[in-house]
């Protein structure tokens, strides 16, 4: 890509050999991964990615969630549901040039005003609020918070492919005002497809327009197209993108990491850590966790619907049971 | 999609609601997945998959191939690398309305002359011819064979990752004048991104422009792009779709036949008996064969690289050492 918000056209005749220097990219490994082992990760791995991260020259990497301890108890949650000061300087050590921590802080789940410190007091250096529509009035009081605390700002709008597009434009109009530093397409359900992201990208730029703030995408692969749509929203102008290493996430996992930066062509970028980590430590882990694209992931994704039901089938004792899966689905519908 | 040859808008706004009724799916497993087990796939799996084709509605299903019996030996390969007439009728049995069948006959490696029979003695609706680029001269006479013999023809143009620019827009000006019905833009490398498949369709539709010859598009499914690039190939006007169900096929296999059927809208296809099939027949036999996506095959597609070198990774003793595998292809670049 090159240097422009948008590629000199549609056909992307050079498209694909320069690169727009202002993509940042964001690794969720551990936090949406740890939506799978409700944040158990033992300190070796969260290193090991942390130190690919670094290595690959990834902008940011999100170690969990800022979760409330009075809604969560740390007995039954690990660590990175909290992201204590304490354990994030475990992983980190010494803080390193050119790579910045970011934690995710839910909406009404979070208790910001004592959780998250002043900047100058932590390591993280960007917080990102996720809330559905519902929610935004809180989230746009913790963005200020996060926002006066001296923190980088970010706002991830969930499961908008179940939103109407009214609703979404006033949320958006709302977004634009607000101390978020970027807004983010977050793809919850694993249901866009590409020509939805072009057009709803291009409905969040509008909205961003002449703000400054930066748009960004978060996909599930469903149906094996989060790499193909975090593609799609780069080129429509999403300067932010998220991935994990081996794609690991909730239900059918995210974008892969090691696809994203095969992609990339900016030199900063480099994918042989990510290998690394991919050998090392997801590929054993594979034999204990399932994660990634299965076809009951793909049939709520089809359906515009939470993974949840998926989730469950796949935890369960019939995970390859499509066709009751699929029968039980469309009658719900 | 809706009845035009394009999309009204690039946001296709409406393009996933309506549907082209010109868009016609062919089923590849048998033949595409039988570049795995050399062809060996046993009656009760293909006509499983004959009749999951035809109850799905998908339109063509294909074999296997026409190979020639003087360069491959019918004792080293299953009956679906030369598709003889009695055994495709053992599966067919009593021909269907509705879904046709096709094979797929290689330049240079078969006997086309005496294999293929004149259509009033066979099954067969449609031959599919093969070639790379230096292939050309060969694959018209079969095609002109094929076509005088009274089949529909089609012509696939191998590994155009690979080819020139200016070689690619010749070939395309002989496709257009061949009896071929139809050409498909193939990513044998698995190595087109979005931009590309958007580029080629708009050079393959072009030459082919009032010729009324459809153009096509076969994918792989190295970096997970195989559903995706099929839908853009779609969208930019391809009328000629392949699948695999469960994704089979050499390497990381193909678009997978349930992703796809469950993202067309025309109400002749079903997405039930695909997958019947995937639980019935493909998830237990992908605990005992090994395809579809993993980061060896990433790597060769990023590369623009013939997949072989992954698949032979694959099938040895260490099948997940993807660092040493990298250097490796980096040093053969």
């Amino acid at each position: 890509m090159t240097d422009n918000a948008k590629p000199k056209d549609a056909t992307g005749k050079d498209g694909w050999i320069a690169y727009r220097p202002s993509i940042k990219i964001l690794d969720c490994t551990i936090r949406d991964g740890g939506l799978i082992n409700d944040h158990m990760f033992d300190d070796k791995l969260v290193k090991g990615v942390y130190d690919a991260c670094a290595a690959a020259g990834v902008d940011y990497v999100e170690m969990g969630y800022k979760g409330s301890k009075k809604i969560f108890s740390p007995s039954k949650h690990g660590k990175w549901k909290f992201c204590d000061e304490k354990d994030l300087l475990e992983i980190i050590g010494e803080k390193r040039d050119g790579i910045k921590i970011s934690v995710m802080a839910d909406a009404e789940r979070t208790d910001y005003h004592e959780d998250i410190l002043p900047k100058d007091k932590s390591v993280i250096d960007c917080i990102r609020v996720a809330c559905y529509i519902s929610q935004i009035p809180t989230a746009i009081d913790m963005l200020k918070d996060a926002r006066d605390k001296g923190y980088e700002t970010m706002l991830q709008l969930m499961a908008v492919s179940v939103v109407s597009e009214s609703d979404l434009q006033a949320a958006l109009a709302i977004a634009a005002t607000s101390p978020a530093m970027g807004v983010y397409l977050v793809d919850s359900f694993g249901a866009l497809y590409s020509e939805q992201v072009r057009y709803l990208m291009a409905m969040y730029l509008k909205a961003m327009e002449g703000t400054g703030k930066d748009v960004g995408f978060h996909a599930h692969n469903n149906r094996q197209l989060a790499f193909a749509n975090t593609i799609e929203a780069l080129i429509a102008g999403a300067n932010r993108l998220d991935a994990t290493i081996s794609g690991i996430g909730r239900g059918a996992g995210n974008c892969p990491m090691e696809l994203l930066l095969g992609f990339l062509h900016n030199p900063k970028f480099h994918l042989r850590p990510v290998l690394e980590c991919c050998e090392n430590i997801f590929h054993p882990l594979s034999k204990k966790m399932d994660w990634g694209y299965s076809i009951p992931y793909a049939i709520t994704g089809q359906m515009n619907r939470h993974p949840r039901a998926a989730m469950e089938l796949r935890a369960g004792k019939t995970p390859d049971d499509y066709v009751a899966f699929y029968d039980r689905m469309a009658e719900e519908e």
